[in-house]
């Protein structure tokens, strides 16, 4: 315990570059200070920001990159001050691995909406050095970002909740969507959105996913176990299903059309977006004001919540539907997943691929 | 008491054709049926939508239109099944004259989501005949469509709280804003928003006005009582009121830009609409997703909504400011109305215009 010895090297996959090519990288990391979690990966998720962020489709970009913010580990050391976690412990680490501690988000427990916050790679820590994340044998992160994973679950099974699961679980708990017996839909079927259905059905909702064709249907009902699919392009069907849905996850990150499915909310139906769009959203306030319904977005999740997540997914029984791969497939898993092909969310076995120390 | 005589006859101002203007004009009235009440009316106001309606901006006008749903009256006669009200009791009608009484919105008290709602003029009743609204003599209204108006507060101050105002108190009763402390932001100075200045000022918010310009600074924040005063234009006052408002109360019924508005909120804030507007709405997605803020609209208020603003503002001593006219004026003061010449809401003194029986 309350070891702090030097700096250590550890090893990463690292983009230098907007090509978003990874690569093996050898840096720094800093002591394990008092509050501070040593970690080693076992697993780590690929998420669609990851592809935007290596390749600097934000603008934002800082290299070498190790992205990687799904990240699941074991813990080899802590901190004097660490008494939440013991050398031994499978924890997890998801988007954030700071925040000021001090503003009204982070005195609610919502610090994912802090204006401090430090993000877990692309982004710089407090002692002046980049984040990095977890595509890398080893991280040190602030004990108050690193979640405990419950006993019995897979490293590859919960690295997706540390994202995408608490995703689509922080908005479904903040606006009081948890009750069974509500009739959700879910636009997009991506790593998020098939949480969103899974999670949803857990929670004993009727689920409906909304599509742009019928490719997924199968998979949609039968997989995943979703109740419904609708094709958004069917207008008989989607003016049948008018006034049906307690809300929308809406997953989808590119520009679309809000009023097909504004018009299948019921009264204060709520469309909740989760897909960072820069490209201007349009509705028109009828739609709005005649059914006082509502259009929000919600950012990731607390660390509150990734804990109830992955606790709420254990004790359902819920799992995420992965393609495991090693570090050295990591490029073409992006390629891949550039072309939304795959079923739903690339997990990369950390542990399992061997990197150096 | 339940008194059932024949059919009478009344005298109103209507609108013969989209040109708008209003005239005599002599109809029948249904007879006292057991749940309704005959009210000789006293004051009515005169709304945006009254405009919009007889020049047939919305393409649904029917013609002869006796418009006016800021209805206040005396109670001259009720039905053998009305126990709630008395011969001589002042009373107000609003926008909506009937519901159909067993949807999930009539179930929860919130009948002006009734997808069957009958509205108060520029509609049809249940006995097939059009409805017509309180620019007239008289008029015979559903017991469960009419409100008392509380001991000691006069017929054209109450006028305008029953469309304007539980136009505004809704959303802040709905959404949780009535408590104190709160501070909020009204967009457009009209009728409703006047009365969401002073609605708001009454539940002990602070409360910004924002405006295009500084032409209505001064009479916001002496007359109306406003605590601040934005221009929208001025982006540095702008930036440094960023993240700072819990609500707004959106009035505008034309195209605006929500960019500048969506940052002025504050974490889960609530930008609320009240005007009906056709043309896109415009929003990226990022600027609800990092504060969680939320897009919303509602539509008037119920009934219920009605007695609890009509009661809050007579505890309150909320009064609106109002210009009285009378009726051989209503041309004139349309006109104005259409010009935004008026502070801030016009009402007709209808029984001081001795129109004929």
């Amino acid at each position: 315990m309350g070891s702090l010895e030097g700096e250590r090297t550890t090893l990463g996959w690292a983009a230098t570059d907007p090509s978003g090519i990874l690569a093996p990288h050898t840096y720094t990391l800093r002591n394990t200070g008092p509050e501070d979690v040593f970690i080693n990966v076992i697993s780590c998720g690929i998420c669609h920001t990851d592809l935007h962020q290596v390749k600097n489709d934000l603008g934002m970009s800082r290299y070498p990159m190790v992205p990687g913010h799904e990240v699941v580990g074991e813990v080899v050391e802590v901190g004097s001050d660490v008494s939440k976690f013991r050398v031994g412990d499978i924890v997890g680490v998801g988007c954030l691995v700071g925040c000021c501690r001090n503003c009204s988000p982070c005195n609610r427990d919502i610090e994912q909406y802090c204006s401090k916050k430090i993000w877990t790679y692309n982004d710089v820590y407090t002692d002046g050095k980049p984040t990095q994340g977890g595509f890398a044998k080893s991280m040190v992160v602030d004990q108050k970002f690193v979640a405990k994973i419950p006993e019995g679950m897979s490293p590859e099974q919960a690295a997706p909740l540390l994202c995408a699961g608490v995703t689509v679980y922080s908005p479904l708990s903040h606006f009081g969507l948890k009750q069974s017996g509500l009739r959700g839909g879910i636009l997009g079927l991506g790593g998020v959105g098939h949480m969103g259905v899974k999670i949803a059905k857990a929670m004993g909702h009727h689920v409906t996913v909304i599509s742009s064709s019928d490719k997924k249907k199968q998979e949609a009902l039968e997989d995943l176990g979703a109740d419904d699919y609708l094709v958004s392009s069917d207008q008989a069907k989607m003016q049948e299903a008018a006034d049906s849905l307690d809300y929308i996850l809406d997953t989808v990150p590119a520009f679309h059309p809000l009023e097909p499915y504004l018009t299948l909310l019921k009264l204060d139906g709520k469309l909740i977006l989760m897909g960072v769009i820069n490209t201007p959203m349009q509705f028109i306030t009828p739609l709005l004001m005649l059914g006082r319904k509502t259009i929000t977005g919600t950012f990731i999740g607390s660390m509150k919540e990734t804990e109830e997540v992955l606790q709420f997914c254990k004790e359902k029984g819920v799992t995420s539907t992965i393609e495991v791969v090693k570090m050295d497939y990591v490029n073409t898993a992006m390629e891949r997943l550039e072309k939304n092909d795959v079923r739903y969310r690339f997990v990369v076995d950390v542990a399992g691929s061997k990197l150096g120390q």
